[in-house]
């Protein structure tokens, strides 16, 4: 029932990025704003129960999640980012694409030893950015609390990648 | 004094994202939840008399800002991404920097004739983005209600780009 309403403000646009991708929309979502407050809504009840002091996600979209999820909460939001972005000392980690690499960033100071993070983003596919921000956060001695998204690809497995940290999500397809 | 509070949380970051550049860094203010929630009450206060029905910001640290304001005010939000970022079809505008150009995009029905729309972000420089932000929203129509800025570098006078458009800020340098 959940999905249902929710899943009516996802759009399928065919072909993108690339031919036979159906690449789900969430503009629709954000348009409506009963619909984006209850996403919201639902992405905060599905973690009441985990105990995080923070919350991070990655850009860009992450962050149309997880910044007004932390506004909500009133926690503290980490920007994770795409290489050169952020403007202080950087930590970094890199992964592996289909083909090459890619890294996500984050500032040395942005999270410390014990802090329980939340990570937040719109939407798990395969699972590789997200499982390099958790990495990425574990490596400054971190903890990763959970991970969240809107919409789960459950065809892709992305979550077998991220092992024994819990993961939830609001839609799946 | 409100400025003075907000400071604290803005960190000067020398020679980045080039030599000469005095970066203001809003990491602090974002680990910060009381100072976030600060930073977005004073925005939405600077724009209390303004009539708008929809928010727009470019990404990503627009959406930082953007985002939340629109869930506080239950108002629809639209993204404004880099080229061929958007699945579904686009209207986009180019515009020039110092070097070369750049391109902003939105949907083609994010914004319709006659909307209202404030437009969000994090920093007012020299305004070239936010300009090439306003035409796009302009060209479908739409009215660009005003602008709303955390930071505003009053020396490169990026306002004065922006003609008869209401440009509010929180922090001036």
């Amino acid at each position: 029932m959940i999905n249902v309403e929710l899943n009516d403000f996802i759009r399928d646009v065919p072909d993108f990025p690339i031919e036979g991708i159906l690449y789900k929309d969430i503009t629709p979502l954000l348009k409506n704003s009963a619909a984006f407050s209850l996403a919201l809504e639902y992405l905060i009840a599905k973690v009441s129960d985990t105990k995080f002091d923070l919350i991070a996600a990655p850009e860009s979209r992450g962050f149309i999640f997880g910044v007004p999820i932390a506004d909500r909460l009133k926690l503290p939001f980490v920007p994770i980012r795409k290489p050169g972005k952020l403007p202080y000392d950087t930590t970094s980690f890199e992964y592996e694409l289909e083909y090459g690499t890619d890294t996500v960033e984050m500032h040395v100071d942005a999270t410390r030893k014990g802090d329980r993070v939340l990570v937040v983003d719109d939407l798990l596919a395969t699972g590789g950015t997200v499982d390099a921000c958790c990495k990425l956060i574990q490596n400054t001695g971190a903890v990763v609390a959970g991970c969240v998204f809107l919409i789960e690809l459950e065809f892709l497995e992305g979550r077998s990648l991220l092992g024994d940290i819990p993961v939830e999500s609001i839609i799946q397809y």
